[in-house]
């Protein structure tokens, strides 16, 4: 799966399964570096075993909402902890997030429509 | 709290607490009936025992993404049972939904930067 196939409405299993919130601001700075970089990590992160999809959105506002899904704790915990994943944590922090929340929660009921 | 003064990241406990993940597409219709009852529909969730608060961001091609937070699952099966909340649930799924996913979840681990 390549981030450029995504649907903008990620299809998961059964639950439960495990979510991971990253809600931002971001900065000026940057801004095609900081581009390149999201479409990196989405791309490398739809690699990672585990990986179950992602849902991303970005307002006029600069206020952005990703949310990916994983299988378990596990995949969530390899991912953090990717070297080049790593590196892009950093420049986050340094140059392109005014500020951001990190949630991991565990789906245990969903719902579709249609 | 009024949905006005909601800051674009939710300040929330420490874990454990829960979330309703509503990711949607938007369709063309009817769209100032559903700004206005999007906008009420967070008044009155933040109302609600329970809401500990909610991040909502939706970008140019009608895709959105809101998280909102609760205290615990009673919380969030009473707020899905609101009266006025239904109503709204039935008009989104009548008018102004082509298509959406609803997940919820309890959030075990949280991060913020700065």
């Amino acid at each position: 799966m390549t981030a450029e196939s995504l649907p903008p409405l990620a299809s998961t299993p059964e639950p439960p399964y495990w979510a991971v919130i990253f809600t931002n601001e971001r900065r000026p700075d940057d801004p095609l570096g900081y581009a390149e970089a999201a479409a990196r990590m989405m791309s490398l992160a739809a690699e990672q075993p585990g990986f179950l999809g992602c849902e991303s959105v970005r307002d006029a506002d600069g206020v952005g909402i990703t949310v990916s899904y994983w299988r378990d704790p596990e995949s969530i915990a390899a991912w953090r902890r990717d070297v080049e994943h790593l590196a892009a944590q950093a420049a986050g922090r340094e140059r392109w997030y005014r500020a951001y929340r990190l949630r991991v929660a565990q789906v245990v009921r969903d719902a579709s429509f249609p």
